[in-house]
């Protein structure tokens, strides 16, 4: 039992969420953080080389549905003085990237920077974890880490697709900046040959009173105008917990704008404990006059529709 | 790993499965209790509160189906004072009252009360966990413990299926009672509108060379007359394990009765350790004349047609 | 949680697969070992006796797929004096012999003799795993040990598919030598009624400067002439290490032996530590003047056309 330990999160709200006309009401899983289930162990093997290995699984805790959907499955080396190397299904630097500079911490349901990545398309949030993947972290060195990660389409004809990630991240005290890049060449491994082309910033830092952040993502597909969005956050510390706060502002070239939306958070996280928290958010999401970007529940808006959400929720990790 | 306890059954049987002049042998998972496998933990929170959660899976242990089911998952607050919440994928508390006023403990294979009602489609027995569900378990005062379970179907637009399971039970000495109820609005989500009430009660009393149980249960559907199942039960201490004894009789009010049927079984589980237990059992369902309810692999029996199924079977418990 | 071990083997590798003018690299899972997630354990009942259980699932680590598919599944009791008996999804006896009687330890992606019975559909290779099925292992004696295995079709009508292995094994010194039989009546359940009838006979010896091993496989189906394969590897230590050999020659009755193909594997499995292998190796692949069998992820090759692989890996056991 020694080599292994099993983790993970277990994380159920209920919802209120309404549309236009429509709303819905209910318990969901994966509120702040996405429940799972998972599998992680290293040894050591002298020299400051450990082997290590993932195997992280989602789950769907309102839902009969099983352990069927992997978040992550790598195994690797890892050296103090070399950096990481793994193989798998491996997460782009964008997951971390989407947890520490999101007031929300990248929570799907409430967290204004993630919606409007989705609803956007980018590829940092809808494609951060990379199949048949090489992945590399670099130890810190003068603040400084570089992850680079290299996955490969299923296709076993050309066009076959390749997909990019690099990271940069820097840290000084209560300061940290980040810059991420994905590049996916045949998108698919379909023709016509698309390729995407997708950069994000992001800065933080921790006022003690709060941290602020604030990101940049731009993204250029082969036959479309850049898209772009931007995002501010805080938490901010309040007795055992944190009022967390998130806007963002999807800026879509397609319909002279028309298609743009923006959104925000307030939520409050209660911490129970070091592992269980209870919270509570508020998160509206705006659509310019085309736009009809979802959320949640509640599907088929009317363009310009606005949609609203209302949760409270507990998240256990163990 | 002090966080999180693993823990399962594996069930299998060898069982001779007949019905009309049709038969079939085989192994098959699952004879006294569903084969699981499960996570589990708690978290003490101070003043009597822990946090909770279970992930639990079904497992065909027979086939090369994986870890693809839910039997239940959720995560929840539990207190000393006030009881317990949880939210996920929840069982009613009819799935505890399947088991425990059961002669044969809800044994899908062998059990004819399980049998009876599945037959006739309560939902007691055949949905007895709620999806999209919020619980809650009353502390037990007075030898009282009450329950209930809210869920919801999937659907997200009007008619949306609403299910509510209450649930009491009174404890004293050698004598435990029980009532439940299911009420189902908008069955399916689909129109027109059809809603199930159904009430259950239960009663058991421990003579100690045997403990004797009774049900009665009573489903209507909006479109349909009041169908009724009734059973008794025993176990009966025998050794190092006990003879386990089911006699149940399903009325149900379509075609005068003519689809009613019954079943009995006689048993007898053989504890090897309190983990470990080897079984055998026979199951026999007699069908009125125009029934024809199958039973386990043998299908498509004539109407009138009876089944019988024998079965030696092994459960263990980690 | 001392009722069950969770274990498992973390394997992922990079490839370079071609055939005919076909090629393709990336990364894949289970290189010299299949990727697995495992729960097993046992508890003494006394006089000898174990109440014994695994559940075991195979991952694909370079995918988004889950715990989705089982590799075993059982529940059995074990004596010192009488063997062990299980019920589930068990392993053939020919699994163990796959691996002991192979140069490559039957990694699905390097050994020769593995990829010969995968093209010749030799059931104890591609079919080493029994559904509903009840295995028996005895004890030792005299360096001798007997296994049998039954399982049953999923059909619930005539005819039922019934498969049978059994297989023996002695050990002396050294030496070691088994011969293993499967028996299918009824493949499938189809009609017309065809049968297949399989042996394979293995021995080895072990030099100390290299274990040397041959094995012969026959397979003989209703409505077909008879195919053999054979095969012959060797293990040979190097470091902290082992080099690894395996050619394999199919003998296809079809076309006049214009089906036939043949493989050769050289590799260096290098062990970081006992848990921690580091590997690569490479494999070809002759196709005869009919044969287009294929390997890996380059599929559709044209008759005749030849298959190569290189790759380099690690596998990891926990």
């Amino acid at each position: 039992q020694s080599n292994v330990t099993v983790y993970g999160i277990v994380d159920a709200n209920y919802t209120y969420n309404s549309g236009g006309d429509r709303h819905f009401a209910g318990v969901d899983s994966g509120g702040i953080s996405g429940s799972r289930l998972g599998f992680r162990g290293s040894e050591e093997l002298g020299n400051g080389l450990k082997a290590i290995f993932t195997l992280e699984y989602g789950l769907k805790v309102d839902t009969n549905t099983g352990v069927a959907s992997a978040r992550q499955q790598f195994v690797g080396l890892q050296s103090n003085r070399w950096g990481t190397v793994m193989a798998g299904y491996v997460y782009s630097p964008a997951d971390d990237f989407n947890s520490d500079y999101d007031g929300l911490s990248n929570s799907g349901l409430l967290s204004a920077r993630s919606n409007m990545l989705n609803d956007g398309g980018f590829s940092t949030k809808t494609d951060d974890t990379f199949q048949n993947a090489v992945g590399y972290i670099s130890p810190e060195f003068g603040g400084v880490t570089l992850r680079a990660v290299v996955g490969k389409g299923e296709q076993t004809v050309s066009p076959r697709e390749t997909k990019l990630a690099l990271g940069a991240e820097y840290k000084a005290g209560p300061f940290k900046a980040a810059i991420l890049h994905h590049d996916v060449d045949n998108i698919g491994g379909t023709l016509p040959k698309r390729d995407l082309s997708e950069t994000v910033l992001g800065a933080a830092y921790d006022f003690k009173v709060a941290m602020l952040m604030a990101t940049y993502a731009s993204k250029k597909l082969t036959d479309r105008d850049r898209d772009n969005t931007w995002s501010v956050g805080a938490r901010v510390p309040v007795g055992n917990g944190s009022v967390r706060l998130s806007y963002a502002k999807l800026d879509m070239s397609a319909d002279n704008g028309n298609k743009d939306a923006s959104g925000w958070t307030v939520a409050y996280f209660h911490d129970l404990s070091k592992r269980t928290t209870l919270y509570t958010g508020y998160h509206a999401l705006n659509n310019a006059s085309l736009a009809n970007y979802d959320h949640e529940q509640v599907k088929g808006l009317t363009a310009g529709d606005n949609a609203r959400l209302f949760t409270v929720g507990m998240r256990h990790r163990f």
